[in-house]
């Protein structure tokens, strides 16, 4: 684990560290390790497997260049070959090292790597340290491990990433959300939550730790602006949170929708510049040492590699490595030594010039679905649809002989990420009207599960809005018990995946279904 | 995660798994993945990645073959190579999966073979699963989250891994310790300790697991006999125990130690014989269920791989299931596909070739220290020794002029594994009874920790006993308080990594420390 000197230091937050992380103790067979380097010394101590008795003896990869044009047929481009031998050809990164058993940081050389791009990207103000992980999910339960006790409250966005929130729902963990615009969960409220903690009749301590995706949202696209990360600093300072910034999709920002607008050749800008049009990072406005940030290479690499690394206060990265020793160890070594080789040959620089190639795709396969979108639905923006209180854009049913908009759903332009969120509004229309007469008990569920089913019975699949409502226990699972909008609910459409061609055929489906369903009487 | 019908079905052990484990749900994102397998579906919901921006082309990995003559000086030898590409190369294993996020199980031709290898090796009589993990560190403390509660017991060997005992040491768990012959722990002993359990004075519920490495034991070097074992198993059916059996060193067994054999060239014996040699698994003999076996590559292709697998009862994988997909997902991408292509390559019976290779190798670095001993010291077998309680050899230094012998330590030869276990005697030396009349807090422990910084001074390491003594809380952690046996302590010599040429020179300088102590009068 290395670090760097800085001239903030963090002020004291050890009172964050759960009961179980404090009593952890470093490995004694870690300790001896030192003397195993004395000059000299003969170790008959060590526990290793002997290294010649590892089959591999050399590994090699054939990579895209960092400037490779990506997403049209994939031509065949000039590869960069990757060489990684066991001391063998000079020059070659040696692989040893990456075969044997690590000591739970991680390998130095991407430590240090890891360091460069924190200072590049983020520059933290105050005093860090990087340690590697395997994978933002594995990541998350550490710090789960580190900062909270069974039975506290998370506060996260209204609605947030499930497999984060799975991990400690059997803890007795709940969460506590916070509701959100298009610039990201409010501070307001944010504060009033906070101010007004009750301990007694919420059965649990005021909530210590903030977790977020704080760019392009999973699933709600959102990305939480400069303005208001300051905003909701400040409130963290003040009630002493720590953030978790989960941020896999930082370097996947992009500009916003434009409809008019022709695909524009991709043209990367000067580094300098790509980095300047991210929105600043938590981390990189910590002045207090109270952000943890989750890094991980899966949207930037591959996923397969298990490869992140936190970047966080001392005080937490060494609880975090006392937990990778005995948890986890190292990340894979062919990850670590991959990822590194990669860096040797693309350099820094490199790699973030393929970050804004992958910036483009991505934008690309956005513009692809808002476009289907418009194609298939009269799309005007919310201010000005009959639905006054929307965000952002509202997609709406047009009556062939009045002319009169019928709004359908609602969705935000997502500028990062993979995702676009759109809330479905169904107050007028016949079959909800029904489900209600019907008293059935959730009447908005049920709804939702009517209009997935016929799109699904119509080959085209949206995720559930329900997946991501934030937990608040087993008594506020419904609508109404959530005190969540009545008439509507929330489908996330995924545009990663799909090609252009099954995206419009997609939505046009979509359509379909939602035009038999909207027009019915009963 | 695959599965096979055997004849036997299991017993009902649901009430083993603990509360927060039962309280684990699939994750609805888990749910939808069936719909997107319905023909001419398309799907706006899945969160992938698009697999056409991953830079990974292509992965060439040389390997030995698995005949190689390892441990010489490594002769430049015709190495295999294995090619992974992206569907580029027909007859190449297709890299896409494996750069891809993965279900949680892994990849399903890797759990295919690691059923055949279970089959062809242990031929489980009861109903069984197996689900990949990212090595044995990881997968005890998955094993830990599914069967024990906060403040249980666990029962281990006497003296036990420290890394498997610090992961529970934060949960109030403590060790229930059973002692040992060189046949392993006694199933007599362990009845006993079940039997009188007394729930009130403990403050415990009786154990539940009993947590084993069963073979070549770190640190005790002991090997299970069959004979104890299915002692054992009848007592954890009378008892309704678990047996975890982390079984690293399961393929390095060898023959015992002969102090006139010439050293035997490396001849493999036809691979059923081979698998015939091998004491049989816990597993191999579990007709209910209650065997969680945990396999690892680490030792036998190389441990950075951070790969293996849990063999166990469908209850217990299902549930581990639930585990990984929150806390780890799937193990490292470039690791499956390198085992994966490594085994297509040498074959399930290749790979049980290179394991006799890999077995011959510790066998030899075992003799390498035995004779070592042999060479510095007399050596003569317990039971006809100044010390006929202890167990195998004792190591004396002989009186030059009366030829009476003098005990130092004792140990049992190993046949598995990586380490040599001693016991240290010290009763009538000097300075320990100096340390003793000094009415220092433990004598023992103060006189061991001399004794290795005399080693360390003369630039010889061995690992300290009491790294590995069961964790009985804080209150029993003197050797008094423990009630182990006293004027004695343990420590570990490892074999694995030293040169011949380093062992004798280690030895040797041991040997000098020794005779210094033990020939010194206050």
């Amino acid at each position: 684990m290395g670090s760097l000197n800085h001239q903030q230091e963090a002020v004291d937050l050890s009172h964050h560290i759960n009961v179980k992380s404090k009593s952890r103790h470093p490995s004694p067979l870690k300790e001896i390790i030192k003397f195993m380097g004395y000059d000299g010394m003969i170790s008959l101590a060590g526990g290793l497997p002997h290294p010649s008795l590892f089959p591999l003896e050399r590994a090699r990869f054939d990579c895209l260049p960092p400037s490779a044009s990506l997403g049209d047929q994939q031509t065949e481009t000039d590869l960069v070959s990757l060489n990684l031998g066991r001391g063998l050809s000079p020059g070659d990164l040696d692989l040893t090292q990456f075969l044997q058993y690590g000591t739970g940081a991680g390998n130095r050389r991407l430590i240090q790597l890891a360091e460069d791009l924190t200072e590049r990207v983020h520059a933290p103000p105050c005093h860090y340290e990087c340690l590697l992980h395997p994978g933002n999910t594995n990541a998350w339960s550490k710090v789960v491990g580190l900062l909270c006790e069974d039975n506290d409250f998370v506060i996260v966005e209204e609605f947030t990433y499930p497999s984060a929130q799975a991990l400690w729902i059997p803890l007795g963990i709940k969460a506590a959300p916070v509701s959100a615009d298009a610039e990201g969960i409010l501070a307001t409220n944010l504060r009033e939550m906070l101010e007004s903690w009750d301990e007694k009749s919420r059965r649990s301590r005021r909530p210590r730790v903030l977790y977020l995706v704080s760019v392009g949202s999973n699933p709600t696209g959102i990305t939480i602006s400069a303005k208001r990360r300051r905003e909701i600093y400040q409130v963290c300072v003040e009630f002493d949170l720590v953030i978790v910034e989960d941020d896999p999709y930082y370097f996947l920002q992009y500009p916003g929708y434009s409809p008019q607008a022709e695909e524009q050749p991709y043209q990367p800008k000067p580094t300098g510049e790509f980095l300047k049009s991210l929105t600043p990072s938590f981390l990189s406005m910590d002045t207090q040492g109270r952000v943890i940030r989750l890094e991980s290479f899966s949207k930037t690499i591959f996923p397969g590699l298990r490869l992140g690394y936190f970047i966080a206060n001392p005080l937490f990265t060494e609880r975090l490595l006392r937990a990778t020793e005995i948890e986890t160890q190292d990340p894979a070594g062919l990850s670590q030594a991959f990822t590194l080789a990669l860096f040797n040959q693309w350099g820094v620089d490199g790699y973030l010039l393929w970050l804004q190639s992958l910036q483009h795709q991505y934008k690309t396969r956005r513009d692809w679905l808002v476009s289907a979108i418009y194609d298939q639905f009269t799309v005007v923006s919310a201010a000005k649809s009959p639905l006054p209180t929307a965000q952002g854009h509202v997609a709406c049913l047009q009556d062939k002989v009045t002319g009169k908009l019928r709004p359908v759903f609602s969705f935000v332009d997502p500028e990062a990420g993979m995702f676009v969120w759109s809330k479905f509004y169904f107050g007028g229309v016949a079959r909800f009207i029904e489900l209600k007469a019907q008293s059935v008990e959730d009447p908005e569920q049920a709804f939702a599960q009517e209009l997935w089913e016929a799109m699904v019975a119509e080959l085209v699949l949206l995720t559930p809005g329900s997946y991501y409502h934030a937990w608040q226990g087993s008594d506020k699972v419904s609508t109404k018990a959530r005190g969540a909008d009545p008439r509507s609910a929330f489908f996330r459409f995924s545009f990663a995946t799909p090609t252009k061609e099954q995206i419009e055929e997609g939505v046009k489906r979509m359509r379909k279904v939602i035009g038999r369903v909207w027009e019915a009487t009963s």
